[in-house]
């Protein structure tokens, strides 16, 4: 009997579960798929399908079966349920975007003109940086600029 | 009588209108304060208070009247109509915060422990990097870490 | 004892397990029914009956159970859960839709008249326009113009 | 005095009246601007700047003044009204999407890869096709495929 | 120990599946019951309380078990899932109801007085009429008219 | 200077506001213009364009000025205010169709196969109909049957 | 030229500025009237229309014109904007229902068989009730019992 | 292995299977317990603690298990699901705030003072009134006046 | 001919406006009229009555004209516009009822019995706490417990 | 075969059981762990991570199993359902919030100029406060502040 493929949203739970038992972080995995460190951690929590070779070799890693590397293969429908996005570590993102979108906006067209950041052709990365009152969190948002063309 | 101090909006409306009709940018003005590019333009559409110091010397260069620097000087209320966040070169932002806010929560976490990045203590760049095939719009957020202390 | 019809989204999600596992894709899926590409996999996802004789075919060639093949033939409840519409590859035909509508409003009443692009007695086709500058999808929805009539 | 610029939404107000005044048509504005049809009755709608030369012709075209042709070179916000949506001419581009964007979704994929159809490098085409059984409304989304590349 | 009594809604599946099963068609079970089409239609699909002998009497005619009839005699909480109102086969009412509300609303004030239609001393049916240009779908709503009386 | 065309929601308003004062009811202009009840009050209420003959003679019986008639010929944006379809009076239609439509979709498919009544080729009749309890009111929907067809 | 006669909402303002300055309670106004006090109120607070004796006498009393005796006669759309519903002293109401809402509907069900409390054959009345630990408000909703009938 | 107690709503359904196939009554509860009808029946789907006293003798009344007394002792989260509020038995009592809400804020004003009828200290009751013209459901809210006080 | 009185929101914009144009701070106004700090600028920013005496002098204080006393005296539709929540010094306390609320809930309960803080015999504090690592904002909520009595 | 984390939700259901179970209070388990009371029961309720050591204890002290000392121990997803948020006890919070959310905000900028009372170097109290008419609870809130700081 044919049984549905798992999906995404369990396949991370699972990760999640065996990276933590397992004591292995997020970077380490990066570092044993030789993928960039956002990429990986938004891939395995299920954004973006994965090659037979690195679902391979997470699921190797983690000891995890072949059913949480079969799903991780497929292409998602990507997107963050709602609740998640009022997370307080998240919501800062959030809030910062609606302080500072219309600033962003107006400058992405004064630089490059009419048009707009890929967020396909795009990556992010996230930073420590030391400082004398505190560690700063730097995140660098990297995409290709497309201008409006008919 | 008194009158009502001039609402935020009115005064972006304002400063937009005067400085497309003057042909300065915003990099101009920024220069003319010396204070941040996007700390200026955030600021300018109602974002932030400016100095009386600051207010006035935007309202001179757009040769703008008083009432507009007056409601410059006010504290906001911060924050996006709903309406401006589906612009397409705003909704870029809101779409890739929807696919990597997770792995950003767990990331921020796995490298400073539980807290968040500041949206206070905190301050974005935007620069455009050369790439051979195309220009790429750089948004860098940066926050310093505030971990969950009671 | 009676049991359920086995609901149109759990058969959706066996064809696609099926489908992935074989190596099968949907244009092979809808040579061998003889129909549209767009409206065969439409069909397989739950968003319209098949006949016996398509359902039969189609588990056959896929090695379904009899259960989902009695689902694919039932009238659907049609439309797509919210979430995956903010999905980017879906999101753009909407955000496409939130620039252009107005637009297509007017000219479909300009050319036409007072109605509507007809939804039901509608076709949707997708293909690939190679271009030098990057392979282009195109996207054709075709239906019959419906005045309004009394 | 400075007076805030006309918003584009006024400006398309305008526009329309003086067109529906004049009798002239938005193929007559098209064909005397020389730009395709979609795009300039978007962009007069408020969804596209113009460029001086095209916002002067056609306000000399419908007698309009200077201010309009000031407001329809600005950058807008780009998206339509949610009420908008739900007029029957509109509604029926948004109820295809909703029974077919699952099925887009997963032929995008499969005949390009993991990608989206660009909504920036993307044109709208509407033509009439004479049927036997009444004619027919062909709306072509044409867009360049951009693929996920970190 | 104590089980709950089966939803409505899971009653309403094992009706439809047993219901497509047998090939016995709603008009078979209403003529069975000597009861309206569209109210027999809607109590299975659990928008009315039936009586112990009308529940036995579809429970014996579909083989449905005593479970199924104990939740039919039961008095629902009435309403629809707000995804089913998007189906276009339900939507087109939803869509005349947006078009054409003010106007039944000042219809039913100038021809009755300040009142309402009552939607619980009421009827709906469904005919089809034949027409030469295609048949015709006719629902007509019967309600007693109520009149505001302190 | 050119003005924009009066809005749709203000004609109506100035529509109702003529025929209170003048006690002219809906059946006097419909019977005037020789045109149905239901469909003279939706026009003038905002939902269909008249013809330049229809909007001069129903301008001219209640003494309304040119601005009106241009109105009134424009085609509308359809739909109602959300606020609207909570009074009473139009709430008990919705509400209708909130315990009806899932069997009105059954029967529509038993009695016409896979399709929808259409809400455009269409027409709604309200009529009063004796009954020894109380009058009722019987509103009548009346749509060409349109089936799926690609 | 046509006026728009004046919203029940304004109209309302008046009424209540008028009431304030002069002193008059809304108990005096019903007194005057002859009227229910809840009623009154509601009705010139915009839910009900009143007769044009009525109307006069409440503005020959609180010196109003007559576009607002014009206003009060008219056939409101009855209902209230969602942000006084969290006003504390609405709100009470409101929260009630939301505890006591499925015992009212389990008990009207058990005492008068399937059916509804009218809401339009219907009073309210509001009572002040002395009590040792301080007088208590009761709200009496008094409304037809209509049972569901086809 | 500890396991969850059982959650009000499902307590409440095995309440109301056990209470149907007895053929008891809501009213034949509150009289075994001694405790006013409304609050019961309210208790008993979920709304209030009962003491350990009272759950064990409804359990017993009704044989129902030990598991479903302690869930009916635990301090719920108050409130109703959205779904069940447009139910039209429940509907009614949602309209008659809707229509009635600004009037009694105006009088609960003037005649105890700025302040608002308690939900808490608050009680309600429903009754059958004989009317000639066909019995009247009466509900009684009945709450502690509190005034707005620092 | 009646005016409107002036609406609590255009009475808070005004004083706002004079408070900053004369510089006055709210601590001032307080201790001028002699009423608690948060009470005062809650009052003046239109949630709470103040008596005519408290009107009159906050209005001669801030040299404004007898239309905004009258304002402030009336009893306000009580709440906040939904956009302010989302400002960041105001969402603050939005994000510590969502992460704390749960815990509050069990605790009030727990100390208290089952009941409720009331938010109407109810107080705020906002007070500044000094803290070698940088001054603290601390607000108290302090109501009277209210425990569920029927 | 790997198993998911036990969601901090269903650990809480957990806790809350064992808690009630064998009498345990909230002050108790905070008083054995030596941590605050109100954070105590925020991080069992699944708003904090515990450290090994206190899910230990906890777990040792309710007798629950190892499965709950691991999930206590993951740093969880902050934020309360949305219809929690409604109960009564929660709700006299939200209130208060929108009363009193304004002033706050003016607050705050008069006494620490422009910034924010931070949620998360930030503490919760609870506390009973003896009073002549009944007991008082008082919260308070008590954060750091951070001013707005590029």
């Amino acid at each position: 009997m044919t049984t549905p493929i798992m999906s995404r949203a369990e396949a991370a739970e699972l990760v999640k579960a065996a990276r933590i038992r397992r004591g292995v972080s997020w970077s380490a995995i990066a570092e044993e798929l030789g993928t960039p460190l956002v990429w990986t951690t938004a891939a395995l929590l299920g954004q973006h399908p994965m090659t037979a070779e690195q679902a391979g070799r997470v699921c190797r890693m983690l000891d995890l079966e072949e059913a949480v590397a079969e799903s991780l293969r497929t292409r998602p429908a990507r997107g963050t349920d709602e609740a998640l996005m009022s997370d307080p570590t998240v919501y800062r993102f959030v809030e910062a975007l609606s302080v500072y979108a219309p600033a962003l906006k107006e400058l992405v067209h004064e630089e490059f003109g009419d048009g707009i950041m890929s967020a396909i052709n795009f990556r992010v990365d996230l930073a420590r940086r030391p400082a004398p009152e505190g560690d700063r969190v730097v995140v660098t948002f990297d995409g290709k600029f497309l201008d409006n063309k008919w």
